[in-house]
């Protein structure tokens, strides 16, 4: 940490600051410039930032040196990317996943038409919501232990393992019967008792990133989730909230690369939430893939005009496997290979 | 709702968008324009955008127009204001209301001394934390129970109300215990599991506005509490995620007179979060009175600089004296009265 | 344009908003619904706009209907899209273009150079800057009326088309001696009186989205110039800017797909400008490649550790054969052809 | 300047940054953290931001550390605060002042009607467009040189200075002919080019903040006048663009006491163009003042609903004078004197 001092600091101020520096163990760096002192302070972050001296006499303004997240970080694994495995699909490194299904668990025939579709397509793993966060508490809200049921019945019936959101930590038990991966909202980013609990379930985790997350607070996140001891996790980009009215969020795909540099988890991209939108979702897929997208996280429907939501973002089962075959493509010019489920 | 039909749609394509409006209850009045068939759909808002008409064939967009949200209206109290009644204290109308005190309860004295000067200066609520939504998960928790006792005591020792955040719905029943209000943090606005269990409390609440949450969010979120019967929701402007990064986050005052035209829930303003530093406490709290708010949330601390958390945006209490006079004077000017608590 | 009066709006407002959207020449038409009269105005866009509505008594909001650009959209040219020759080089519908080159003219033999690795690697167009916007009036700010005698003469010896910035009208006839591509910069996206002239001169154009500036400013920009009898315009996503600091814009590659939507002009992507960071240029490239952009503009420098200026984001030339062929590879896979400048 | 280096860089890696720091004249100091190694370069700024450090082999990131302006930091006047003088009217200091006037010259009666209003009601100076930089190129652009002659008039009329945009470098001649002070609108903060010209004019000029500047860029603008030897220059706040759909912008009010703490230069507010709408005007003028702004520049027109643009943001000359006494109220309380105007 680096702590500016604001021209014509006293000599007073400047050795108050090295006093609290000291206090918690740090050393103290003093680098006189032509307008500003600057006082490293070499130790733990953590309890360097926790002196809180951006107001501090004297101080002009505090930069931070060292990132905030630890387990996170590149550094932490050597800069060897983080591969997990789930019921045997990879994820990570040089593999490339898709995850696709139904916006939302509505019924036991929609659940199982499109679970065949996107397993005969070749995507690695089936989502669907049962519980679903809503800005209206007048929307439809889920099928609740119902929806985990037929969850449960699409896994039996194709053999692929379960993408679902939980949103309350009293629904953990019964989420953990069925989720093989288990998905934080991006309004639950943030939701600190979620992430640690989820944390100390041991169950592989995706993390969405919130409308406006820096990608600091995404990787501090996944780091209440690591602090656990779990360490699957996976990150989520899936649109964000900028001043643009044209489209629903801005789909931010240099978070992807930025982020592989940042941390060893895998990274995806959700282009159907980002767009609202089926006919975007297709180019901005390859978009993802190209610009190094670890996977997609897709929305697939055998009939959206009737879906109970999120029916216009959702894809046309019947086009699937067409858009299978291009993002492959797409993934193995950027050098990932997709692992195709065997039907 | 509007639905827009492209340029050139077809007979067919407007004629099943009328069906479709028609199949849930509501008219379709078809409206046709220079360019594009405009078609207004009249009856239940919800029923017709469930429909999610924005991707069926033939449709450009879809304009709602009437607001989503109905508790929470000025329409629907018929432009009356609603008063809160905190244990006599009153707030909203032409009341200016000031919750003050510390960040996070860190110890007895720290307390006690906190709530002694806020009581003084004519504050009429005490606030502090003792959950404490924290980035970092290495960061101060909060003193959790612990936290809520010494609340209790300083409740018990000035007779003020306490506002204290709730982050986890398992701590309700603690957290009723002493909270006259419980707060809900920027970061769980869109908690939806915990807006409705606070709804079925009953007991007052003040909700933060999201980082990045539109009014119409902020007051979908109040929608939840007041669904389930609770009337006393309180809202809360406390700094907006923005480009700038010369200062923490963009207070936005313009949402204040927009917010009391939209509903008729008291709007307070946040200044210390908004900052995170004291110099500009006092401006801000000033313009917030100038721009019509219903009260103030403000952080105020015995010795700042030896704050457990977030010291420097606390404000010092010797000087929290002179802020409530200067305070006073421009709400008097907006057309409110502090109701002074009596010492 | 359709005026949603307020719940509760008199007859006489209704009626008197109807007389001021006939008085320009429109006709209204009056929908009642449950909640709010809305009246729809039918007639010349423009016209009714200017009535400015939104402020009348008993008006809500007002709700534009058509789009405010005409002849950029895509219903102007009954959805063919444009293809530009410059000098023998066709840009937009399937082409795939590449323009490329220095971020800044700064001498004969680094100009000359990077013609020379550009056009044999096969990029289409020659770009470099004469006149340079700076931040701060400190910085370098171009060779000016030399730099151009030095792209006319890589003009010369290259063959090359030629794309270099105007920022002042009064270099307007320097410039077009050796422009083929006049570019506007995003700081002068909304520079009106720039846009004019350069829209009289009748010469092709590339214009850069503003920082902050929606599609329909971006394409109202664009209407600036057709309006004038000038059809060469391209358009040309450089980043945005939003709230994460970890990169120096947001590159909105979501822009692409819905701009291609709603005019028939060809849409660039900038990825050198829009992060700063050579390292994540080809990546960006390849994903605007994929989400079907019509080509790149992108910076390259025999050798950018010694660049005057923008040296971090500019590609090694070396490295750019390359990259263009992995750009090939996924412009195909998009349905472009990339017509590969002969050496 | 501090160069931040990747853990792990190599002490060639530190070396060669250590050498190209000192090739342009400056020192490089050393420290090395427990994770990073960082060199603090000492000397002039622009020199080592010419480096462009940021790609070179090893470095993660560059943080600068003294502000980029130098003749519009508060530290260039020892932190005396600049009063400027316009024909008697002072600006600046513990000076408060408002510029009022209709958005538009429209015609001889509307332009002097509202000078006699605005001089009346206490306002010190005069505005009034005669170039209007509009969106849509099929919009009212102003009344050019004509709006220029009614202008003189109104000032020949009142005795007011004139406040008037300048929008293009070849109507310089003519707007110094009636302008007492030039505005540069928002659009216009980086037209560099207008910017010098205007610095060499030597007159006051009021340069207002771009719809997505930062409070770095704003100044950086200023610091392209106050280059040329022109030092009246005046700031202005005037909303900013946010994601919030529910107003036009957002005005950003943290940025008054902000600025006010970076810069000797005095700092307006606009709340017309800010809001849009005539009715928040009078509060956000209120917070204005209260938060510590130097005046503010405001529209006012005899009949808005017939006004030729922004009609349903200006407010209606029949209550200025009101609008006037609360304003002073809360800027005495601030800390402000208005000095009224003589009639």
């Amino acid at each position: 940490m680096m702590i500016v001092m604001k021209e014509g600091a006293s000599a007073d101020q400047v050795s108050s600051v090295v006093s609290r520096v000291e206090s918690v163990g740090a050393r103290a760096h003093i680098s006189e410039g032509e307008i500003h002192t600057v006082i490293g302070a070499i130790g733990d972050r953590e309890q360097v930032a926790n002196l809180e001296l951006e107001g501090a006499p004297g101080v002009d303004h505090v930069v931070p040196i060292s990132r905030p997240y630890k387990l996170a970080s590149s550094e932490f694994r050597r800069n060897e990317r983080t591969v997990i495995d789930v019921d045997g699909r990879k994820i990570g490194g040089n593999h490339f996943a898709v995850i696709a299904g139904p916006c939302t668990v509505e019924s036991r025939d929609v659940m199982l038409d499109a679970a065949g579709v996107v397993k005969e397509a070749g995507a690695q793993l089936l989502r669907g919501g049962a519980y679903k966060p809503r800005t209206s508490p007048y929307s439809f809200q889920g099928l609740g232990e119902e929806g985990l049921r037929l969850l449960a019945e699409a896994k039996e019936a194709t053999g692929m393992p379960i993408v679902t959101e939980l949103m309350d930590v009293r629904d953990m038990d019964a989420v953990l019967e069925v989720a093989d991966v288990i998905q934080v909202g991006a309004r639950n980013m943030q939701n600190y008792t979620l992430l640690t609990e989820i944390g100390r379930s041991g169950r592989p985790v995706l993390i969405k990133r919130g409308l406006s997350a820096t990608l600091d607070e995404l990787l501090m996140a996944a780091e209440y989730v690591l602090k656990e001891g779990n360490t699957d996790v996976m990150l989520c980009e899936r649109g964000i909230r900028t001043f643009e009215t044209g489209y629903r969020f801005t789909l931010d795909l240099m978070a992807v690369p930025v982020l592989k540099e940042l941390t060893h988890l895998p990274v995806f991209v959700d282009p159907s939430h980002a767009s609202g939108r089926r006919d975007l979702v297709p180019q901005l897929s390859l978009a993802a893939a190209a610009v190094g997208a670890d996977g997609i996280i897709v929305e697939v429907h055998p009939d959206p005009d009737t879906a109970i939501c999120d029916g216009p973002q959702q894809l046309h089962a019947e086009l699937f496997g067409d858009y299978m075959r291009q993002l492959e493509r797409v993934a193995e010019i950027a050098g990932k290979e997709l692992a195709r489920e065997q039907v």
